[in-house]
């Protein structure tokens, strides 16, 4: 399957892309020789602006069954009186819509990965093969500080990797142990030795809220991040949520592992986590980074372009920094360019990348006048100028257009429905 | 003129609305005994959501043509460097057309009235006037703090009073004193007697900055608000942009005089100025509020529902509160619900009311689940599930579209073009 794409603007240049299965293979000025290839599809992009997609390093993505559930309430009973109530009535099927749900939002706004953390992985793991967008998803590891669990954990978590590990060349099987104050110490260490022989990603909440660092300081006398450096569980194939509450140490720990740190600021602000992301001290440290939109019963939708907005204003307002987290830089996190944890995902046009491509329509009033791309996508557009997006070759939305769109959301309705009625 | 809207939902329930020129005269459900109107046009609403239009409390609309042309920058260069001398190339011209983009971009996020602060507000009033959209617009009067220059200022506004107030029923003649730094006092306490005299409302900057505040008590030995109020400027009929830095005696005052405060969050956060908008103290004084975006350059959009985002998010981040600032809360205070200060707009869908309504699509994926309208339009959705505006009764969008959408596009690029080449 080979895909032309004519017309596209990229870097304020006129160019043909060509891509032969999931990567690109030859990115050429419309203006010079043409090169003469024989495509399978070939698209007229007229004259539309290429940049690369958003990556989403942090979701629950089922959770957009409970999208305007319940908000703007304190945290505990917000969790305890809504959220963990309807989760527990959490079916597969469930799952499946909620994840289907999730995964056409992310189209439309022009993500094509996430990294997701929930319950009954194998039901989204389904719902994003259907989908056709990537993502790391895998068993949520909870087991209550309880020692006892962590042999059953572990001989589950064995046979879901024989099961999944490599079974789609767009997923990644990846473990998410919760949380340092969920998941005993014992479980945690043979969860990273497990994922260390068998390379693969796992991925953590780590210093959301400043009771999970002083619990983890009364618990273990260290900071969360000097907890799992402790335990040898730090590495850059760990993928840490949040680090919002992070000292100067766990930011040195975390840059000498090569732990990718997710950002989520919508998040942060709407559950008034406090503190902040300390953006300009990780990017000094070099620690690698992606930004993520959590869950949407905390955001409450799933879009980046949002998403990276919130995060520029945020690091200015919090810091008192006009220059702190300029459009390029948020844009280059945004679009997985500040990582390189993920194999499979491009931040990227060029030849020999993944071609995840959004493209979009320069002619949208948000985009007038055109005097910066980036900037335009960070602080001004959204998602109603992109046209088409592309997913490791694979055009997922075309001229607004994704396939399924009316079964997913009645099937999403009526899982809602059930979720809070029964 | 008659309009009549059939099948709308209104708070959960299938209505009618009937419109007689710029006013709804009727609201009855849509499975009760029908009364027989004869409207010149009828709406089949097909089930959309009605709600109330935003109305953008403070912006700076033709400044749109300078959307991404300097972002991330310190204050003052990014003032000196860029904008000012962008600025002082402005021709009339160019702020109808920037005036025009701004309109298509407010019609297009369901925002039906603005309150503009800008250079050559003939054009702007022109400019309003086809766009279809109100606005309270006025001269923007600075005379560098020179009192030589007042009686030349009041004798244009005079001049300019006669020619435009109440010329246009959707257009409010507003004068504009730029700031508390920027306008000697003798010009201030001129405008504020003309403004009472006459009944005009009167829109100024008020609080943005810790320097403005710290200037004010070098100059004044008094806090912005304080100095305004010891010249007699406030009232019921003054609108103060920003408010900011208020301390707890600015606050009574405001409320004492019933002035109006526009919260900019985006803007404010985009240029670090600090400190935060006192929502709850504020409420609690019941002080009337609006929300604004300011202009494009230090947001870079004017689009109201992305902005109630940004608010409720900073003040649930900066105050650590998660229950600051309910959706219903700037929901109530984006369309004007918090405020009396212009008579013709409107925040309610009751007969009696202006119709200022907004038709959202219920099947829009980021309205689904739909557990909470109005939690969904502050947290999640955005203009791309609106369908229609209707502004004093008349629709100025069906299905998306605007009337004479690639005119103003194509001739807000050409003065774009202009402003920074020249």
């Amino acid at each position: 399957m080979s895909l032309l794409i004519t017309n596209a603007v990229l870097d304020d240049t006129s160019v043909s892309i060509m891509i032969d299965r999931e990567k690109i293979t030859a990115v050429y000025q419309s203006d010079s020789i043409q090169p003469v290839f024989k495509a399978d599809t070939v698209l007229d992009a007229a004259g539309k602006v290429a940049v690369p997609t958003f990556k989403n390093g942090h979701t629950h993505a089922a959770m957009t069954l409970l999208r305007g559930y319940a908000d703007d309430m304190k945290l505990q009973p917000w969790l305890e009186e809504k959220i963990w109530p309807a989760e527990a009535r959490l079916t597969g099927d469930h799952i499946y819509w909620g994840t289907r749900l999730a995964a056409l939002e992310m189209i439309k706004t022009g993500t094509t990965f996430c990294n997701d953390m929930y319950f009954h992985f194998p039901q989204a793991w389904k719902a994003y093969r259907d989908s056709g967008i990537k993502a790391a998803v895998g068993p949520a590891i909870i087991d209550h500080m309880n020692e006892e669990r962590t042999d059953q954990i572990l001989t589950d978590l064995k046979e879901k990797f024989s099961e999944y590990s490599g079974a789609d060349e767009k997923l990644i099987f990846s473990p998410a142990p919760h949380a340092v104050y969920t998941v005993s110490e014992k479980t945690l260490r043979r969860i990273a030795d497990f994922c260390r022989e068998k390379g693969l990603i796992v991925h953590i909440h780590l210093s959301e809220t400043e009771k999970e660092v002083n619990d983890c300081i009364a618990a273990q006398g260290m900071r969360p991040a000097e907890y799992l450096d402790s335990i040898g569980f730090l590495g850059p194939n760990v993928i840490a949520a949040h680090g919002v509450w992070l000292n100067d140490r766990e930011i040195e720990l975390l840059a000498e592992h090569q732990v990718t740190v997710v950002h989520n600021p919508v998040s942060n602000m709407k559950l008034s986590s406090g503190s902040c992301f300390r953006f300009g001290d990780l990017n000094a440290n070099k620690v690698p980074m992606m930004l993520g939109t959590d869950g949407c019963s905390s955001n409450n939708n799933l879009d980046m372009c949002e998403e990276m907005k919130a995060a520029a204003l945020l690091q200015k307002h919090h810091f008192l920094d006009t220059e702190l987290m300029s459009a390029d830089e948020i844009f280059s996190i945004a679009t997985g360019g500040k990582t390189r944890i993920y194999p499979n995902i491009s931040s990227n046009i060029k030849p020999g990348d993944y071609a995840d491509l959004l493209l979009i329509d320069p002619n949208h009033y948000k985009m007038v006048p055109n005097f910066n791309t980036i900037s335009n996508l960070v602080y001004s557009c959204g998602e109603e100028a992109f046209d088409t997006v592309i997913c490791s070759g694979e055009i997922l939305m075309q001229n607004r257009e994704v396939d399924d769109e009316d079964t997913v959301i009645e099937e999403a309705r009526r899982c809602a429905r059930e979720l809070v009625s029964e």
